[in-house]
Order: structure tokens, then sequence, then C-alpha cells
């Protein structure tokens, strides 16, 4: 199932592989983080994937909804079971979060499993938002799966703006208890994973009322079905949201409540409390400390972004080695599409993107530990900065991401259409990443606040937070100068960006000045607004990913060098010929410099072009998690379309019933 | 069900309606195609839409594989019986094809019919290949649907390169019959619509083999099912592919044969003949007739393209109009998220696009309708023009059309993700009509031969065909003066993609002084020919879609004639900015004029605010056709969401089985 023999391998990607002109494990370490997470990761693999349990006889979209959804349930408890029992031994609580578990939960769940939220949001928020005191009541719980958990905070009506969720937990001081209640449709709570028929509990955000005065949203942990039954308690209505893009078997939920009561010790009191006589006590740094948990879920997100991409990149690339299509040249063998250049334009920026992101994760993770270091010393000062760091990270990469995904899909022509590649499925689960933990344009538009706030420091010579130090010199108003030397792009993307950024700022102050109040002229700059967040990611993406290949590849062989170093490069030139205008306009490249740039990205494709199988080898997949048909190590690929074809339960029978029900009265005019 | 009384209507959507500042009924009668269109439309939805067949109790989505596919054929019967008894009464033969026959067929199918190849493929090609004798055998028993049928020309092996097919069709005079076989896994049929369960009759495309020797592909009519029991014939192996990222119920089949005969008579004879002897007689013409069909299919696609943004664009305004979201004033109410700008930015452009692709498909009918006639006269001249046209058409317009479904589905937050808004679908639709009927990338390459051939006659002073006449102007080498007329913007469009195939032109020239082969320096310059392609398509579009406004508001009212414009205007600024680097390149355009072009977006964008829902309420989409919780024409949004939620088998029970058999063992540490 693995690797397989040599000898089942396809000959043209065995030939790829024998071109390969780099250490494959140097490039893995680097993008696993180092040699020991590694084999940390490969350790793991070999526990949890040596079951059988993980493996669908009947591809699970062959499968009705309540079928698909009790397959799910069975794969979460045996996987829950080989974590709790066999992994947590190798790595310890913290790594309930590490790429080791993710890649294999991969291997169980094509789609989502309806436990995710419980692992990814609900111990997360117990950790973050209880006291110790309710955190060792609720975490061991949680953890050994005696209680299940889901996060609903969005309802049918609010899901961007928070303050306006309409949910409403109101103290009695009487029975020391809130009462949840749902006032209208539009409250009911949607979306949630795990909620519809898996969670018995459910940490719920809603309006704090207490003697009579609302305290905004606050977040309470919420029994919502029995723990023997599992029927709903009396006063909730919870269910299915219906069937959506992806996340089937995620088990997103609705929620409403009536008039029901909880004890008051399930208000998660760690940033505020009520107490007994309904007295509300707020502790401090309450926002800040809510940024810190955001901050975390986005990095995750980032290298969520990184880790699909790669894994359609690996499914394209080694397609478009064993593909062969065409012929331009009369009478010559059909070549390998991975020959053809627009091949490799669709497919090697991907590779390069999944690097970039990857790496960008990884530093942004190294700064975020940093930060929350000083945090606990009690300095918060870099938190804003993080903050809208990764609010651009996450919105640019999950969007990067999700649309190079859809271009591996096209560069397969037909076949990636197929649900056997897996790319439809990759794509479906990162677009959803595009719209929750915050909204693309929402999240690149506070971005834009913070980038706005240090123009202006930067005009009036005030020094500058680290990310956004190239305003300084922007601020100097000079079209900087144009070099396709590596330092040369990213010093160009940094002055796009400090020159979108300056225009905004202008924008907005031609606008206030005749008269438009500040919010107005704020709105009517949006769509430049978010143009500008994206540059400025766009440049510390790069400058990022450059500055960790030159970092990680120090003491690396050479060739591992140079080939991270061409992929890189690659990545720089591609984002600065799709970005020509910007750079005429805030650089001083001319004519002839942007034909030079045209014919190095050609010349990088080519050399990329020998080691593109080694490249997504050493993102080193096992078949298991890519469940491709297209991708395989083997590259058996018309051999596996076939074999999955033929699982369909549409082929076990070569008559359909409604043959007789409706094709033959038909034909016969007696319908 | 339909427009429902006003009573019930969101009060938002009703005072949009109030504001929308001209007369609907005239916009719905331009994109139609003009009043009559409109009026037969209507018609047909009356009489088809009547019944209460094409309402399905379940989401189709909610069912198994077989019962999807069980209830598509029950939906075709019924669907087929109304088109044969009652619709083609009001609209005669030809118009099976015609939008109002395309649009009802979307209220019975939210996904694909079984039966859709039949009618848009097998059909179209018997009138198409077949001798007057053999159609009038074929046709009336296709018409009656006495015979379904499918068209397989796609292999597991081989899409784009038809010469490259691998099942052979080899004569043999004994019994006057050809051997029909598949070789190979690869040589294995595979995506043909309808071919799986449902087809008796499939067209196949083989290698024709007589009297040792091979003539190319050819196309057969197979009978590959018994007519009375449905089970395959021996020598036939037919099923289903496999789970699709859409058209899961178009049945899409693969086909393999093991040396299955079929009388001499089957193969298509219009064309070419194999007489009994097994002499082949070629028929002249053979190619210029075939690049006719496929015209007629690229253009109907292009027409498809546009039909479906429009719906996925009525949705996300109606929602958007619905929709509140966000305090950015303090105090205010929440603003209805159509008046944020960036919302604007991304919906706008959208219904422009709707517009710019059906209209340019109605003039690119127009001119195929006159190239017809001209062939009917034996001149077949303009047809490598159109051919290119088409191909680039074909591949831009299902691109952008797609992209801009995501956009819609993006615009709409989490929401747009439930399969009930429809737009998820509509995504997995229209994406595939990027790749079927020729792949993207190697329908612009295609253009791309016709442009260089082009410039090359331009260079040498030739007289050129209408729709490139422009490169004569820019074969000067002068950058164009740039203006924000709509002319100037239009004549620098065409000096962009002057500038590119030039360019282009330049590259190949330089490479193959250097001692690079022709069909090398070609292949090196794929990428640049893709984008020059697209430069071409893109002022294509500008102009065919500005020319027609002009002409068909010519005698509309005032306001109507200002809102299409508006749009039109909309859709060339919209591309001017996105192109700035081209502009910047290709024509005068500097820093100020840039300037002044974001600004005149901007204006764009408010000025078409009020009549947005007005403008999406013209392309006059039935709630039945638009399938949609989130478009409807009453915008009861939140109460749909929930009444689809409802109808799912996972609120059937209360507790689903896998509890007891899984989560609860788990829990008590018993699993
Ligand atoms: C697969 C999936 C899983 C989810 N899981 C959970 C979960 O477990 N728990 C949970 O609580 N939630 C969950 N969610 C909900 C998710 O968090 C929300 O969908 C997300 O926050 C976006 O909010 P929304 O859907 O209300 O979009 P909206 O905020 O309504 O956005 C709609 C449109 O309005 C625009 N817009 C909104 N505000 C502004 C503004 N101020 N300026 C400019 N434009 C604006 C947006 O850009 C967008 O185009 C999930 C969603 C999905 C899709
Ligand atoms: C939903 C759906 C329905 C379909 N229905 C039918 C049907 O009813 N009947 C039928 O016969 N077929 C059908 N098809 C098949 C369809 O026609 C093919 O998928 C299509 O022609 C593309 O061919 P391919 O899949 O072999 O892609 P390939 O040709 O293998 O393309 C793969 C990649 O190689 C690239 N490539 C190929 N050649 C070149 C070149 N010369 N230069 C540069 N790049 C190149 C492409 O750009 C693409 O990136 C259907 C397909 C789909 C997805």
């Amino acid at each position: 199932m693995t690797k397989g023999t040599q000898a089942d391998v396809n000959p043209d990607l065995k030939k790829e592989r024998l071109k390969c002109n780099f250490n494959i494990q140097e490039v893995t370490f680097i993008i696993d983080g180092g040699k020991d997470k590694t084999l940390q990761r490969k350790k793991i693999e070999d526990v949890a994937l040596n079951i059988a349990a993980s493996i669908d006889e009947v591809p699970e979209e062959c499968l009705n909804l309540k079928e698909r959804y009790d397959n799910a349930v069975r794969k979460s408890c045996v996987y829950s079971n080989i974590v709790k029992n066999e992994l947590l031994e190798i790595t310890g609580l913290e790594a309930l979060g590490s790429p080791g578990l993710r890649r294999t939960a991969d291997a169980f769940f094509k789609d989502v499993s309806p436990f995710m939220l419980h692992l990814g949001m609900f111990v997360p928020t117990i950790i973050g938002q209880c006291t110790p005191e309710q955190q060792a009541h609720w975490l061991p719980k949680a953890l050994e799966m005696q209680i299940i958990g889901a996060y609903a905070q969005t309802e049918l009506g609010h899901g961007t703006f928070i303050r306006g969720l309409e949910t409403t937990a109101t103290y009695d001081p009487a029975t020391e208890e809130f009462v949840l209640h749902s006032p209208t449709l539009t409250s009911t709570k949607w979306w949630a994973g795990g909620l519809g028929n898996t969670a018995n509990h459910c940490i719920v955000v809603a309006q704090l009322y207490t003697k009579g005065q609302c305290h905004g949203t606050h977040p309470f942990i919420v029994p919502i079905r029995d723990l023997d039954t599992h029927e709903p308690f009396p006063g909730v209505k919870v269910g299915d949201v219906g069937i959506r893009m992806g996340f089937n078997t995620a088990d997103n939920g609705f929620l409403r409540f009536n008039q029901y009561r909880i004890p008051r010790e399930n208000m998660m009191m760690k940033n505020a409390k009520v107490m007994k006589d309904g007295t509300y006590v707020k502790v401090a740094r309450h926002e800040k400390l809510t940024y810190g948990t955001m901050v975390f879920v986005r990095v995750t997100l980032v290298m969520e972004a990184a880790f699909n991409l790669a894994k359609a990149a690996t499914i394209a690339v080694r397609y478009s080695a064993v593909r062969r299509q065409s012929q331009p040249k009369p009478g010559e063998p059909e070549p390998q599409i991975l020959d053809y250049p627009t091949q490799q334009h669709k497919l090697f920026i991907c590779i390069a993107t999944a690097h970039a992101l990857q790496l960008t994760g990884l530093w942004l993770w190294r700064t975020f530990e940093a930060v929350l270091a000083d945090m606990r010393k009690g300095d918060t000062d870099s938190l804003p900065e993080l903050h809208a760091l990764s609010s651009c990270l996450k919105a640019v990469s999950t969007s990067d991401s999700a649309a190079l995904i859809e271009q591996c899909r096209f560069a397969c022509g037909g076949h990636g259409y197929m649900l056997s590649s897996n790319l439809p499925l990759l794509y479906s689960f990162v677009t959803a990443t595009r719209t929750y933990e915050g909204d693309y344009t929402v999240l690149l538009l506070q971005t834009a606040r913070f980038l706005v706030k240090a123009w202006e420091q930067a005009e009036s010579g005030k020094v500058l937070t680290p990310t956004v130090a190239y305003l300084a010199c922007a601020a100097a108003k000079e079209k900087v100068v144009w070099s396709d030397s590596v330092d040369g792009m990213i010093r160009s993307f940094q002055a796009v960006a400090a020159g979108k950024i300056a225009a905004c700022a202008e924008n907005i102050k031609r606008l206030t000045k005749t008269g438009t109040s500040l919010e107005d002229a704020w709105q009517l700059s949006t769509v430049r607004l978010v143009a500008a967040s994206e540059a400025h990611c766009r440049a510390m993406i790069c400058q990022a990913y450059w500055h960790e290949v030159t970092r990680l590849t120090a003491s690396c062989s050479a060739s591992v060098k140079i080939v991270m170093e061409q992929l890189a490069t690659l990545y720089l030139v591609y984002w600065a010929l799709e970005t020509t205008g910007d750079l005429l306009r805030y650089s001083t490249i001319c004519e002839s410099e942007l034909n030079k740039l045209q014919l190095k990205y050609e010349e990088l494709l080519a050399l990329i072009r020998p080691n593109a199988v080694g490249l997504v080898d050493a993102f080193d997949f096992r078949d298991e998690i890519l469940h491709s048909t297209l991708g395989a190590y083997d590259g058996r690929v018309y051999e596996r379309l076939m074999e999955e074809a033929l699982k369909s339960p549409l082929n076990e029978t070569s008559v359909q019933s409604s043959f007789h029900k409706y094709i033959r009265p038909l034909a016969k005019g007696k319908l």
C-alpha cells in the first residue's frame, strides 16, 4: 500500500526519481521543521496506520448520509483510542496538535472527523478560557472522551460580527444558574462542527446579562445531551445544518435554547466572572489574551494550507510525469505532460507556494512563541503586530492555497475531476478555511487598520515595529531601484506595499478634507485597502520564505541549497510577473528588465523540471494520507482509476431498477 | 413557490426593488435576445414547471448513489415526456437546444440529467455525421426515446489528443461488419455522460482499419445494451466511472469492447464511407465541416457560462441585500452587506460578466449563422477565424464564469458553503466545462496559432480578417495613446493583445535564429502564447459586448441605456485595472490616469448599487430554476436555510445508531 516494490512503479516515475539530483530526505527534514520532527512523525504514522480500521471498503461518498455519518463516528472512535492509548505516549500532551498527528488523522478521514472540533476547539478553549479549577474539572473528562464538545459561536444571523450575536445567557441569582435562550430564528447557532449529532457538550458564546445589564459576549460550557441516552435535554433543540460543499462528515450542527438552565460554574471564568450574587467581575487584559488564541489558530491554518497544497502538488506532479498526451513533434512519442512549459507554469508555483507557506508558518510559530514568552512576563506590546500579521497571512495563505489546489486539478484534465483523485475534496476543505476563523476580506481590512496606523507613524518619523519597518524607507516617496536579485525583488515588493498603503492613507485624507466622515472615507477606500494588505502580506511571505531558506540550508548539501533557492526564486519571480503593474508604478523596472524577468522565469521552470518529482516526494506523504488514484507513489494511475470505479454501488448490478420502472415504459410510449 | 405575494418579501429586498430606476423587462428582453424569445421562454416555463414531478421531497444529495441515480432517471423520463408531448409543439424541433428548454431542465435537475448527452451530443452528432438515409433510420428512434445514446470519445489514456485514441474498429468484409476492440486498459472509454447505466446505444470514436490500413478516428453508432432487458451485450463491458466532483447524476460511464461486432451501416458515413468490399472513401471538406459542429458546441458553452454566472450573481446579490453584518459606525444599525464597496467589487463584475458573455455569445451565434450560410454556398473561408475565436471564447468564458461563481460564493460567507445555496453545485458544474470540449490551455494555444499567423500576415502588410484587423495598426510598434473613453479603452486592450502576440512571434524568431527547432521554439513560448491569447480574447469580448450594448439599447428607454452602459463600462474599467502592467507597457497610460481610473471604478460601483437587485431580477430566474435558499425572490433566507436543514435524514431521529455502537463504549472506556 505504501511505496510498494520498485518493480510495480510506473517506468516514467522511476526514471524521474533517477534524474533527481538532490538528497530528498534533507528537504523532508527542512519541511518538517527538523530531523527529530520527521522521525517522530514517521513513528506516529507507523503506529497509527498499521491497522485496518482506517480503510473504507466502499468509498465513503458512496454511502448515504446516515451511513457516512455512522462510519465517520466509527473511525473517530477507533482513532481516538489509538491517540489515547498509543500516540500520546510517544508525543506527550502538547503534541495533540502536532503535524504528525494531523497527518495520520488524514489517513482516517478523507473529509473531516466529527470529533475534529472537540480536540481542535473545545479542548483548547477550555485551556484558554477556564480557571485552573474549571480546567481540573473539564479537561480530564474531555481528554478521556467521557464528554465530547463542540464550539458554537456563529449564528444564522451573525458570523463576522460577534458583538451582534443574539443568544442570551441571563444570570438568575435565585438558583445560581444561567438561563440560555434563543430569542429569534436568526439567533439559532449554526455551523458548529460535531454539534449536530455527536457532541454532548458545547461551548456556547452568548450575550451575558446579569443584574439587568448586558456585558457582551462570553463563553459557557453547556451540556446539551444526556450522557447515557444521548437524547437532547428539554429546552435544547439540536440537529444537522444540512448538506455542505465539504465537511459532510464534520457533523456541523444547529442549536436553539428555550429558557435552558446551566449552573453558574459553567461560565468559562478565566477572563471574567459572575459572582453568586450576580456581580460581574472582569479580569484584566481580556482582549489581548483572546488575541493570543486567535493567533494560535491562525498559525495552524497557515500550516494547514501549506500541508494540503503540498498534497495537491504531489498528486498533480506525479500524474503529470505518468500522463502522456499530444504530439508536438510529428512522429515522436507523446511527451509526459510535465514536459510542457505551460504545465510546469501551473505546477511548480504550487510546490514553491507550499514551501513558502510552510516555512512562513514555522517562522510565525517561532515568533508567536517568543511573543508568548514575553506575555508571560506581562509584556503584550508585540501582540497587535503579530495579530495584524497573522490576519493577513491566514487570509492570503488559505486563498492562495485553495486557488492553487484548483490549478492542480485543472492540470490533471478530466481525471482531476474524479473524486478519487482527491483534488476536489482537498479544495472543498481548504476553501472553507478561507471563510471560517475570519473571512478573507474582513481579515485583510483588520491588517489594513494596523498598516495605515503604522504609515502615519512612519510619516511622523516614529520608530516602527519590525514587520512594517520598510515603511520608513518609503515615506521618502521615491521609486525604489529595481534589481532582479532576491534582495532587490523583496525591496521592490515592500515598495509596492508601502506605495499602496500610502495611497490609501492619502485617499482617506483627501476625502475627509472635503467633508466626508472618517468612517465613510475608510469605507470608500476599502477596495484599495484590501489590495494594500495583500501587497504587504506578499512582501512579508517573500521575505520570511527567503530568510528561512537561507537559514535552513546553511548547513545543507550544496544540491539541496541550490534546489531550495531555485524554488524560492521562482516564487519571487512569479509574483513579480503577476504584479508588473505595481512594479512599474512603484519601482524603476523597465521594459527590458521585464523581458529579462520573463526569460529568467522560463529558465527556472526548465531548471526545476528534472527535480520536480523529487521535490514532491520530499513532502513524504504516505499513500494512505494522499488518498489519490492519480498521486500514489507507484504511479499506477489507470489501474487505480478502474479499481476505484468498480467499487461504486452503481456497478454492483448490470441493470438498475429504474430501467424497468421508467426507461422501458418511456421507450414503449407507456409512461 | 415563484414570486409569492409581495407581503412575504423581505423588507430590505422590497425597498431595493422600489429604488430600481429602470424598466426591468426591457433588460430581460435584451438578455433573452428579444421580446419574442422572452415570451416563448415564459410559455415553456409555464408548461413545464406546472407539474410536481420536478420537485424532490428529500434533497437529492441526501440519497445514496443508487437512489440518486434512480431518481434522476425518473425525472429524466418525466421531463422527456413533457418535451416530446408538449414543448416541441410550442417550439418546433430546432428549439431542442433553446434557452427556454435549457432553463426548464434546470428546474428538474439541480445537477445533470443522465439524458443530457442524448439530446446534447448523440442527436446532434447523428444530424452532423450521418447520411440522410442513416438519419432517417436513427433520428426518429432517438427523438421518440426508443433508443438512448451516449457519446464516447475520451478514453482513460486520451482526451485532448484524439489521434491517440486506441479503440479499434476493424472492417471484416466477410460478414460486412466492424469489429470493435479495446486492446489495452488505457483504451477503455471513460467519461461519456449517460453511458454508465442509462444508454443502450453509444457513438464510439475509434481508429478505423480496413484492408490492413488505418484511416484514423471515425464515429460509429454502437448498440451496447439489449433494448428489452437492458443487459450489456456479450463483448461489451460497461459501467459507472465512480464519483465525481459534480455530474453525479450524469451517469458518466466506461466502456470496453472485446472483439465486438456491429453492422457496416453503423459507421456514420456522411464524411467518409467504407464500401462493402472494404474500400475506404473519403468525402471532401471533412475537417472543416467537423470544425462546424465544434464551433456550435462552443457557442452553446459560452451561453451556458453566462447563464450559470447570472444565477450565481442573482443569488449573491439578493442575499447581500438581505444580509446585515458588522457595525462600521458605532451606534448605527448593521448595514446590508451590499453597501460595502468590497462587496460591490466582488459582485457587480459578476453581473457585468454575465451580460458580457451572454451578449458576446449571441453575437457569436449570429456570426456563426452567417458563416453557416456561406458554407452552404461552399465558402468555408471564415471558418478558421471563427474556430480560433470560439476556441478562446470557450476557454475564457468558462474560466471567468467559474472563478466568478466562486467569488459569489465567498461573498455569501459561511452560508454560501451550504449546498442549499446552490452555489457549490453551480461551481462544480461550470468548472467542468473548462475541461470538456477542449481543455483551457489547449484551446488558447489553438487560438495562438491563428494569432501568430495573422501577425505574420500583418507584418507583411497582408489584408487581415475582421477579428484580427487591429494587428495592422499595431505592426507600427508605437504605444497606443491611452484614453478612458470606451473606444480608447478597447483600442488599448487591442494594443495589449497585439503587443503580446508580437512579443511571442519575436521570441519564436529569436529562438529559431539561434538554432532551436520551430517546434521547440513554439513550446518554449507557450506560457506567453497563452497570455497573448487571453489578451486577444479579452479585447474581443470588450469590443463585442460594447458593440452589442450600443446596438441593443439604441431604441430602449434612456434609463435602460444608462444602466446597461454603466455595467459595460464597469467591465472595461475593471479589466483595465486588472491589467495595469500590460497597459503601462503597451499604452501611454500614466500614474495620474491610473488614479483617475480607480476613482472612476469606485464611482461606477456607487452608481450601480441602487440598481443591483433590479439588474439581477432582470435575469428573470424562477425560484424553481435557482434552487437556492439564499437567492429566492422573496429573500426568506433564514427560514429557507432552516427548512432545508430539517429535510436531512440526519434530523429524522434524535440519536444515531453509532452513538450506542461507538460513542458510549468509547466514553466508558469499553471500545
Ligand atoms: C465549514 C465551516 C465550518 C464552520 N465551523 C464553525 C464552528 O465550528 N463554530 C462556529 O462558531 N462557526 C463555524 N463556522 C462559521 C464561520 O466562522 C463563519 O462562517 C465566518 O465567521 C464568516 O461569517 P459569516 O458566515 O457570517 O459571513 P458574513 O460575515 O455574513 O460575510 C458575508 C460577506 O460580507 C462581507 N462582510 C462582512 N462584514 C464585512 C465588513 N465589515 N466589511 C466588509 N465586508 C464585510 C464578507 O466579506 C462576506 O463577503 C464555520 C463555517 C464553515 C463554512
Ligand atoms: C464532467 C465531464 C464530462 C465529460 N463528458 C464526456 C463525454 O460525454 N464524452 C467524452 O468523450 N468525453 C467526455 N469528457 C472528457 C473530456 O472531453 C476530457 O476530459 C477533455 O477532453 C480533456 O482531456 P483529458 O482529460 O484527457 O486531459 P489531458 O489532455 O490529459 O490534459 C491534462 C493536462 O495536460 C495539458 N495538456 C495536454 N495536451 C497539451 C498540449 N499539447 N500542450 C500543453 N498542455 C497540454 C492540459 O492543459 C492539462 O493541464 C468529460 C469530462 C468531464 C470532466
